[in-house]
């Protein structure tokens, strides 16, 4: 599962990687009211990722890095609302990720410098949609979940290899 | 009760105002090791400030805004604890209040930009310890608890001069 942390929106998407092919099961945005109390808005994020960790059971989450592009009061914002979501995974026990916004363009894209909309239409064709996700987070969030995924997938291969270099003697 | 949230390092202090004096109640710092996971590091400050909440059950907590002198990395750092923070309050149906590093120095030390030594020496002082408390973090949580308390005792005393003022005729 990936996602992309916002006190306002907090975006996220499921993909199955499975034989080198990777399909979407869920996406969408947890929107907070900002009239609500700050805490609350946290509490919202917080039920809102425990219950869509229970329902998914993914086998990790993964988070985009934006350390770039803020300044310091917005990037206080996003570390809270990040806070609450690494604090959901944890207490499901599982391992979170990060990757930086060059490395899920790479990823998604084949490059590092790709734009927003090139991201966009890039997951939309991936995950075989009928266009790309209407909304910046989810999309976001599905471009970080296919990075993981593709990391996760060549860390499975590059063991495999290891293995079978092994098996016939040779040292990896 | 204040709090002053990092990830290595969370300081607590806990205060009563009571008939314009303010005592300590307790302080003390959270710590979290560096080679735990971020996401466990996480869940040990929510848990810990779950259990200090629920064992003194304050009536507010308090944290200081930290946007200046960081860099946006460690704001982030800085956003994250803050956030589990923030949620563990709200999760206990309190309310959370900002102060500013200069309403909590005013309010300490009586002037917006006292030294980090002036602040622990004035904390010593006016709760009547034997010295500055030994670690710098507790010694800012107290601070920003004595901030709010004084903020309060005045809010306070303004709603009751404006009651007494309606009581004898006169528009506040």
């Amino acid at each position: 599962m990936g996602i992309d942390p916002g006190v306002a929106s907090t975006g996220y998407g499921v993909v199955r990687f499975d034989g080198g092919r990777v399909a979407a099961l869920d996406g969408g945005v947890i929107e907070t009211p900002a009239a609500l109390e700050p805490g609350r808005r946290l509490v919202r994020i917080h039920e809102a990722v425990t219950e869509l960790l229970r329902r998914h059971e993914p086998d990790a989450v993964a988070l985009e890095d934006l350390y770039f592009g803020k300044n310091v009061r917005s990037a206080v914002g996003v570390g809270q609302a990040r806070g609450v979501v690494m604090l959901a995974a944890a207490q499901a026990g599982l391992p979170c990720f990060d990757y930086t916004p060059q490395a899920v363009k790479m990823s998604v894209c084949g490059t590092g410098g790709a734009s927003k909309e090139q991201v966009q239409r890039m997951v939309g064709a991936l995950l075989g949609l009928d266009g790309p996700p209407s909304s910046d987070h989810a999309a976001d969030a599905l471009a970080v979940a296919i990075c993981h995924a593709n990391r996760a997938a060549f860390e499975v291969a590059a063991a495999g290899a290891a293995r079978d270099a092994r098996t016939v003697g040779v040292t990896p």
